[in-house]
């Protein structure tokens, strides 16, 4: 477990070769099956590339990426960070990631000073408390999978059972996910932040199927994020428990849609999420 | 009336300069207490830059984009497109609006073939017609605000009263608006999806100070749209009568935080759009 830990926080360790040059390495246990950089390390990575070219009295309240080619796991992917605002109060980047010449991956960022102002928030739906609950690894061996989940460093609690949904499965539009780093992480703002942007990939498309008696495990379905965005509204820790909901509210044009609240264990709503991807039934 | 959507239809008309770069004019009438550009035109201008650089096959499904310095009313902007991305299925630009060296303005946006798959949507919520309603026009002059709204070729009616917040108002957290064009467009998709954009910078960040009992019209609040996305779940005109539900799940430093939904006339889910704004108090 603290191993799975210690990965993601060298994963979000990036080596800096330029002033604004970053090289993120890939996991150490690279499953070669799965072909592709997860979605979730290169938007991780890129915030932290973009994260060390601001004043440290900045924090990052919003990010908007896309996903643009899939990434190769057995190379490491750059970074280039673009510094496209330097503001009074408002700091903007943008990162380009590249492998083999072309970009994977696209991200803008904007950071802020602190200031304080109208507080409202949306309140956290009731929920069963995490330790209720079965981790995302038993849910798949008692659902006979037949294959371990990705192990991820992130500890995932599904509130609803089943997790995934077949053609039995009446449709269900929303859903709700305790999530938590599996081991303490250091006291770095950025690291936790970035750890929350690894994981927030995790479970978004899965929730545009659950209408549908569809999972990304059927060979029946081709998903892929297409794009990211994520508001910071306040601080959180990653290694504590977090709340997240999702819900979908639409699919077209083999597209899925997704939004998602992330509420700290007090209530407090800390993360906005939008994602689409894509869902594309297999003939 | 027929006016201002000709001026809109020219302003949404870039003059080509070279194979990716394009030159958007100004308001033929422009406000010059306003001081900088409307940022629902920069974002419609830029949007019809990338569009212009995409096969006519391929129609936009997503734009993210980030207002990163005021626009000047007294000269031109110029968008600079890169083709970041020319996939099989998905077209990805990057686009830079340029006023006097500087970035103001930087988007990106994503274009895919025409597919089908999954389908699912978000009802519409009941709400009276636009027909019963009175415009904004009639609503300022009613309010006594002692001023006009701005004419931007956009009919908006409000379904709720009073349109802003005071210190007497209960705290909403949610408004429905009908939009449309006031005239008739050409039939050209990407006039009607940039002419929504155009509109859709209109009430988002009002949404934000509903809870508080402030508005854009008090001297008491500085406001500025941040950041700007929206996802087109389906095709729609923008010269027939669209309903745009904004909610705000979030202010928190200094910044306000709104969701919009735009249904079409029959109750169709066409558009999603997110935008963080500033809304700093004034001392």
């Amino acid at each position: 477990v603290a191993s799975a830990v210690d990965d993601l926080i060298q994963l979000l360790d990036l080596e800096q070769i330029e002033v604004n040059i970053f090289r993120g390495a890939q996991p150490k246990e690279v499953n070669l099956d799965l072909q592709r950089v997860f979605g979730g390390q290169v938007a991780g990575q890129a915030l932290v590339a973009a994260a060390r070219t601001v004043e440290p009295d900045r924090a990052v309240h919003s990010l908007h990426a896309y996903f643009l080619r899939p990434g190769d796991v057995s190379i490491p992917i750059l970074y280039d960070v673009d510094h496209i605002r330097d503001g009074s109060s408002f700091t903007t980047r943008r990162v380009v990631a590249i492998q083999h010449g072309r970009a994977i991956f696209n991200l803008q960022a904007s950071f802020q000073i602190e200031e304080s102002g109208f507080e409202h928030a949306l309140p956290m739906p009731d929920v069963p408390d995490p330790e209720t609950l079965q981790s995302v690894e038993q849910r798949w061996i008692d659902a006979g999978l037949g294959l371990d989940p990705p192990e991820r460093g992130v500890d995932i609690r599904h509130v609803e059972d089943p997790i995934f949904s077949d053609a039995a499965s009446p449709p269900r539009f929303r859903q709700h996910v305790w999530i938590r780093a599996k081991a303490p992480l250091p006291d770095d703002p950025i690291l936790h932040t970035c750890a929350l942007v690894y994981a927030s990939d995790l479970t978004m498309m899965d929730t545009t199927l659950l209408p549908h008696g569809r999972s990304h495990h059927g060979t029946n379905v081709q998903m892929a994020s297409l794009d990211h965005a994520m508001w910071f509204h306040r601080p959180f820790r990653a290694d504590e428990w977090l709340l997240y909901v999702v819900q979908t509210p639409s699919a077209s044009g083999a597209r899925g849609f997704a939004e998602g609240k992330i509420f700290d264990r007090s209530g407090h709503l800390v993360v906005s999420v939008v994602q689409e991807g894509l869902i594309r039934p297999r003939r």
